[in-house]
């Protein structure tokens, strides 16, 4: 692709200052990119250093500094990069040696199937009974559909995933490979002996525009639903635990542990490893730091860290002393012998 | 279905308070259970409200609070309604295109295949050389049994589960999506460069009654066996290395990973993503808290918390500290100057 | 296999003291081992106790003590112990009933498909496009190998590993059950509201003589190349995101996360559980302690502990005055009473 300057400006709803018929071929990251890369600057290092970099253009927010370069102007960057990715790189489909229908022969499909338009079955799929699927949804190989499942138009599931009966995927929903969606929730009920299994009867819920890890596993409900909320992204081996609800458009990093009929709000973001303890209600636009243990309810806007959590500027304080807690134990032991003398005087 | 609650006083060997005859359809939660379900009370909170769930009936302990509500008297309110929804939502099978023998023709089978009766192998399981399967075995879609591997009776295999060669699984056995049995143990050999691998030569064996989440994954051995022993449940996204052995009923929570030739003694409870460091010995009835690191073996019946791990009370009162170091350190410079102030005087 | 102990010092490298022509037929742990078996004793523990072991014949170190058992002395026991298991326990091919090319006729094979000689192909694996396999590679069942990947000789890939499109897997790579390699890298941009997918453009590149666990995650770059470098080896549950680098002959223990853009050197070692925040670098020989969490870049050489990190070390001490917390409270208390006596006095 080579594409003019004034075209990557209307993708981006940009505004150009300087060559409108530059020609674009790639996208690359700011200190590797060439003449023919469109590159991004966003923070004020790069802002800063912008013409050190080679790329051909630059795309950049409004206060920006002045260049020789040429500037795609934006009012999100990231937001602007992540389109001008898309349009040069366009996600292209597996061609497997699929029938017309889409649907692989060494597939296995199962009975009262409902399928819309344009989907793709690969090799060894299981679809097993009364599964909907909408337009255009992928399932890669060895994909695992369970009984009464249904699934919106234009989901993209890669391989060796598992989403298990009864359960319910929206509309846009992209799955990492390797995820199993609606394995039993955790409960068992004790006798004093041995444990129970306690049936889990409810479903996992996945709303519309969500994009799940690789190596994630949702359990369904005990009663009711798991439900992940429209937006939602997890990143890989996240744990979410039955009846827990995430709300719209939070974000879970890397392996972050959600015990069960946990709440969170809208624009949550779980850093890394984070885990919440069961039953609690995480607030709206929480953030929740890396490796945090969350043990009671956190209120909207809240930032916490730490296992157990607090408040994230008493948590810098806190690790700022405890970085230096053999200098205070050495102070303490000095006043007390100070005092020793002091009383001895006295 | 419509059951009388003198049948459901059978299932679960209570006794009932109210009307024999009253019928119910199903089972709910407390907050949201309707005339025609049945639901269950057991916590201080919940009985003293017992006259405002809609429920039909309640399952409760029999030192109940007085109620209008139709109830059933039991020891174990937890274990009556695990049997109760058990009654309600037995587990159903799938119905893939098998042949009569119980094996769907899209499978692939091994030489020397021992089976029980009533099996079901579903489309694209492999099963490997030389595999015995008791009766009453379910293999999902895409379950992978290596050679010379041992499965009991009434054993349930969700999809995309591997089991490794030569590894013994009991009966009653259930083992979730995505789960590995019988990886190699982590085991090397430094030269002082690089790392020769140590072959694992061992095996895995699981019990009667274990029921292992979904997305575990089990080493081998380097010798002898890594042993899951009968009637322990794991969580999801557990990591238990070669050599370990849990004991009989002992529980852990989602995330939790226990490094190699680690024994826990019997009903010991790991809370979600504690570690456990390795060669140790955690006792009977053990708990370990949540992102506990326990670095230290711990005597039965034993709380600890922390990382590294601490008795549970300790590190009650030593987290009550932590959030006010910086009141405390405070504290410590005002002492210094009256006492710099006294010196002075004196 | 009935090997006489001159055979087994060949193997090994070593010399022995003691009889040459004692047969010797398996390898056993130093407290089980019997008269026909090999142990080996590399610590001061083991080392005074050989006279208890049973084994026929001992590994032992060139400072070795006294004892009546058959030696073999060798320069690295470890290393001759990892040579000595592979001698006996040579790792054995499954054999599917596959035809003269090596490849079961239930698996799926793409377009353009060039391989080596001597290849497994087992049943349910899907090989897309333009797939390239050295000699001697061997699929279990259910791999999916995504279009364009190429992967070297003497490769083993366990039951339901996922590779996806374009990712590079070089010689004598082992990559266990159930893990995915080449996901999306976790990238989106906020536009305040939701998030945009910014498109992971880039792959996973793992090269010669790398082991890498079950369940793992490794995410492919935004741009260029995710790389797993010579000789790394990862323990299982490990996440690994986009644009990571990791070096030569590192060791990640089980659980551990290593956010984005990272690159971690040469000889480190990471512990169980620890977290790496985003694109710090981690220096050669570096040691991270267990459940760590990394938040500023570390020095060649360096051994961290705590979440926060520092040095480990400092961390000790911190951690015993953290168990001694309630009581320097006290002290703290008391200190106080009496300076307020002396200022009263005064």
């Amino acid at each position: 692709m080579d594409i003019p300057l004034s075209r990557i400006a209307e993708v981006v709803e940009g505004k150009i200052r300087g060559d409108n018929h530059k020609h674009i071929s790639g996208v690359a990251p700011f200190e590797s990119a060439t003449q023919n890369d469109i590159t991004f600057a966003d923070n004020a290092k790069s802002l800063k250093q912008i013409n050190k970099t080679g790329a051909g253009a630059v795309i950049v927010p409004r206060d920006l500094p002045e260049s020789s370069k040429n500037l795609v102007i934006v009012d999100n960057v990231r937001v602007a990069f992540a389109k001008v990715v898309t349009f040069f790189y366009p996600h292209s489909k597996s061609t497997y040696s699929i029938s017309s229908d889409g649907i692989c022969s060494n597939a296995y499909i199962g009975k009262n199937f409902i399928r819309g338009k344009d989907i793709s079955i690969a090799p060894f799929v299981v679809i097993q009974d009364n599964v909907v699927l909408g337009d255009r949804v992928i399932l890669h190989p060895n994909v695992v559909i369970g009984d009464n499942v249904i699934i919106g138009n234009d989901v993209e599931i890669y391989p060796n995933v598992t989403i298990l009966e009864r359960c319910r995927i929206g509309s846009r929903v992209i799955i990492h490979a390797g995820t199993v969606i609606g394995s039993d929730g955790f409960g068992f009920a004790p006798d004093g002996e041995k444990y129970y299994k306690i049936p889990q009867t409810g479903i996992v819920q996945i709303d519309d525009d969500v994009e799940i890890g690789a190596g994630n596993t949702i359990d369904r409900a005990t009663f009711g639903k798991t439900w992940i909320r429209r937006g939602v992204k997890t990143d890989n081996l996240i744990h979410i635990a039955h009846n827990v609800t995430i709300g719209e458009n939070s974000v879970l990093v890397a392996q972050v542990g959600i015990s069960g009929s946990v709440t969170i709000g809208k624009h949550a973001i779980l850093a890394g490893q984070a885990g919440v303890s069961g039953h609690l209600t995480i607030g709206d636009d929480v953030t929740i730091g890396p490796q945090a243990g969350v043990t009671a309810s956190v209120p909207d806007g809240k930032v916490v860290s730490g296992s157990p959590e607090m408040p994230h500027r008493l948590w810098l304080r806190v690790q700022r002393i405890i970085y230096r807690l053999p200098e205070l134990k050495k102070k303490l032991s000095e006043i007390e012998k100070r005092l020793n003398k002091v009383e001895e005087k006295n």
